[in-house]
């Protein structure tokens, strides 16, 4: 609709965290942009959860909004084969039950083998402010329109969800001695297995906190917020809730943390990150003057609430190609996600598999034993959502297997030979694996004398040696790590020296976590078995007599692929599944 | 109405040209942005009509379109006292006569002491391709509603014209070799008089040109262009014609000239400069691909033409505050001129002269004789406009005085008693100033000796000297400069080498152009005689009985403020002056 508005962050200048940023490195492993452009358009970086096993760990970076459209639209520029064309798609072009083109708002027929619909918050969009209501994709951006309508009369179910943003404002007005300042990393890992320069110097974020005038004061915006005078129909996403869904839902908290995120670096504009809402401009007002910091606050724009329609995502397949109509894909909040990562990684998905199926190749389906997008796009396709669906490591049954610091080495070879991932990509991976498992004999080699690590045993207040033992014997201590032993053991640093930090950090976590890694991978195994149980897809289950009427229903609804997604439908017993596999012969 | 299209250049990226290029100069003088944004963020330089005399030079660049708002928005945010509000005014606050405040589509109220209304070509804006229609601003971007309707209910005269763009198109498509190449200067002399750092490197433009190909099949489009078909109401710009008007009106030229402007650093958009267009897309798209070099052009997006409300600055007073209504001022587009550079003057102006007006203070107005600003405002408020006004050298009767060269030294000193005009600028001018005039009295007491001139004169084509001579004397000569002399004759390059170039070249045309500048000066003395004579607020046209129909309407509708406007008026004879200077007791 817009060239100048490509990849405009249309929420917090931020990518990454828990669970998203697996899903980052993950689309960087795959060779997409997302990591790239973070690490070039960034403006702080942490690791988040460091302190946690590192399944945990989740990098984090601020980026400059403005830099981060510009670094996109530039790759994407470069990128060879890469058309651009500034129009409205009002209708799809559809023949024979396939998508063969688009047809935009100035007339133009756009003829495709595949198209990918990515239309995020625009399709019908309405924004709330207060009373107040008005169309729109984006505040200050036109709503696109037509589609739904077309889908809908084909078949396709569709409903509105909703979501939100907070106000934006000018950081000259606060006072940020009343605030704690939150620092980046000292180290910035970043986000792409790449080497891509990072900056050299970072931007804080600061903390600040609600507290009970504030939310007494928002509280009498109540009477004319449109999310509680059902003026809003569609839902909101339960994990990144408006201010006044907080102090509604968890009345007993007396204070809500607010991050303080400046837009980039050149600018005074800030993102009021916690503080999202659609309550009246002046409520948001008089209340943010109550928060610590913010007595002087000037407001830029005001926080608004934006509805929009999504297509429940039980109508698409693993490819993310719609089940009714061949060669059309659905990619990111069409689709009921929230979150910028979890639309990139569709994005990328949807990609992908257009261009395969306009190969006639098998499309790329990754497992949720293989990855974050695995179970983001297995969860949607088998339960549907009914609110946005962001990204959790609670979702994931192998999140130890699913880590930031591995998704080269779990991803990097498919997308290769695909054709995606890049020979340096490829080339860098294979190395780090040859890396890693040269760390890993090693270790399993080196034995330790009880002479050389006392004195580094005691330091960690780890029990001496009584006798030689091999290093990955003892890197299995708690508080032990390979750096400080490799450092304080000189005849052992001088063997690990070559290798480059990652490879280090790599194979620490396979030695240190192999047990747990190992168990996973065993219960992979017995999952497998039922992945591999493929559903034929025009199986009639109404011969299937003994089913629960539950199971029945959404077997017919959700026309599951392998009896290991039909395990995985709420609703769906054990027992349904054994009947399914019973009456398929096996 | 959107933060993120501050200082968006929504037609090409470039700012100067001939006579534009000087307002440029002359809004740095005063201490506007608009030379020291075009410095920072120019992707190429040239002066053009080096050949010609200095009142001809026009500095101009082309602009990184993204960085030129990015720089615009950095500098107004670090401006003190600038605050930004996003949101699109519906209407305006007016009580007993005076604007005080505006309302906004929000439903705020923002109470001030001044308003300036700069609503470019978004007021009930209406965009044409062919035979498609539709309301914005700009394209992708919503119109403006309510002022227009506000202003005429309260007695304003309003009117529509008509601008338009070519099409944006993917520079990879283009074949150069093709194409003339048109490099930047080699020493780039910017905009701005204070030191801004230049660029390093340049980007080229380059040139190619239409045929009779190319015209044949724009005429195809004719029947349905909105130009021909009533569709467009509004008048255009007479000289920055579309294309279909150019092959209209100059039908008998069988080719017309096409710059194309690169639109950044690292963008492959390009600006089809020259192509300006409202037919429909297939016509537009088919005569591109008969130019030269655009075989195999892909298109971003379209031309389009766009009509817009403005007001015929008639309404005006000099200060740019509309007559009818006290503390409103208009600016830009809205008073029917076209092009970045008219509306940034009107900005600046009108901008300063609310600030004079709530401090209770004479507002600034300048003078034909003192700056092309000076020219341009007089011009609207005198004559008024009926079609999309631009500067052009021609239109200044003193245009050797008004050069870009001198702009610091005709107007910084009146913006830096005002408080605008910076410190260091204001030490700046009176630096140069000083040593242009210790230069001009050495030139006057130096003398050359025929020895020591004769190589020097010999190889310039001039007469020896027969006897010494002085310096300023021999300047005189065609083909002799200062540079040159200064180097060819050690003496004399000694006594100089302390001044800075911009001193030893202004020196140079003060000495040079001196018999055109004095006359010039004469002639100003003269005219000044009448621009003195100022005419009441409230004067009484129609008790001058002996003034010709023509003229009495006129001055009542315009209200000249001085004998000299009077005077300029179209349509006034200079018997018409005579007796009214008569009547006022003159």
């Amino acid at each position: 609709m817009n060239m100048q508005t490509i990849a405009q962050m249309s929420c917090n200048p931020a990518m990454g965290g828990i669970a998203k940023g697996q899903i980052v490195r993950e689309i960087d492993a795959l060779g997409g942009y997302s990591g790239i452009v973070t690490d070039k358009s960034m403006i702080q970086f942490r690791m988040l959860n460091r302190s946690k096993g590192p399944a945990m760990w989740s990098p984090r970076a601020q980026n400059d909004r403005m830099l981060f459209a510009a670094t996109w639209r530039e790759m994407l520029e470069q990128t060879p084969n890469v058309d651009f064309y500034q129009d409205m798609v009002n209708s799809l072009v559809i023949q024979d039950g396939k998508a063969c083109g688009v047809v935009t708002g100035l007339g133009h027929t756009i003829h495709a083998k595949a198209v990918v619909v990515t239309s995020g918050t625009f399709l019908n969009g309405v924004i709330h402010i207060g009373e107040k209501r008005f169309g729109g994709g984006r505040v200050a951006e036109k709503a696109a329109t037509g589609i739904t309508e077309q889908l809908v009369s084909l078949g396709f179910e569709s409903d509105r969800l909703k979501t939100g943003t907070p106000p934006r404002i000018d950081g000259r007005s606060l006072d940020y001695t009343k605030m704690e300042e939150q620092k980046g990393d000292e180290d910035i890992i970043g986000f792409s297995y790449l080497d891509v320069p990072k900056p050299t110097r970072q931007k804080s974020c600061w903390i600040t906190y609600t507290n009970s005038t504030v939310h007494d004061i928002l509280k009498t915006g109540f009477d004319r917020s449109p999310m509680y005078t059902g003026r809003i129909e569609g839902v909101g996403p339960r994990y990144c809730p408006s201010i006044e869904d907080k102090i509604n839902r968890f009345a007993e908290r007396e204070r809500h943390q607010l991050f303080i995120e400046p837009e980039g670096w050149n600018t005074v504009e800030i993102y009021v990150n916690g503080f999202s809402t659609s309550l009246p401009e002046e409520v948001q007002y008089a209340a943010l003057r109550q928060v610590p910091g913010f007595e002087q606050v000037r407001i830029f724009r005001p926080g608004y609430a934006i509805e929009y329609d999504y297509f429940p995502p039980t109508q698409l397949r693993h490819s993310l190609e719609t089940k009714a109509i061949d060669n059309l894909f659905f990619a990111g909040q069409v689709n009921g996600t929230t979150g910028y990562e979890e639309a990139a990684c569709q994005g990328l998905m949807a990609g992908i598999n257009a261009h395969q199926k306009t190969r006639q190749l098998e499309p790329l389906i990754l497992k949720r034993s293989e990855a974050y997008i695995g179970v983001l796009i297995d969860d949607l396709i088998s339960k549907g959502t009914e609110e946005p669906y962001r990204m959790f490591t609670s979702r994931a049954e192998f999140r130890t297997l699913l880590r930031q610091d591995n998704a080269d080495l779990r991803l990097t070879e498919m997308s290769y030979r695909l054709g995606l991932a890049s020979q340096e990509r490829m080339e860098r991976t294979i190395q780090k694996k040859n890396g890693v498992d040269e760390i890993k004999n090693l270790l399993q080699s080196f034995s330790l004398e009880p002479e050389e690590s006392l004195d580094y045993l005691v330091t960690k207040n780890s029990a001496p040696l009584t006798q030689k033992q091999r290093a990955g014997q003892v890197l299995l201590r708690p508080g032990i790590d390979l750096q400080s032993m490799s450092k304080a053991i000189p005849r052992l640093g001088e063997e690990v020296k070559t290798y480059s930090p990652d490879m280090l950090e790599q194979a620490e976590i396979q030695v240190k976590y192999d047990v747990y890694i190992e168990k996973e991978k065993d219960l992979v195994q017995k999952m497998a078995q039922l992945e591999d149980l493929l559903i034929p897809d025009n199986f009639n289950y109404d011969r299937v007599s003994s089913l629960s009427n539950e199971a029945l229903q959404k077997f017919k609804k959700i026309k599951p692929r392998t009896l290991g997604q039909a395990s995985r439908i709420s609703g769906v017993n054990p027992s349904d599944v054994q009947i399914l596999m019973v009456f398929m012969g096996r």
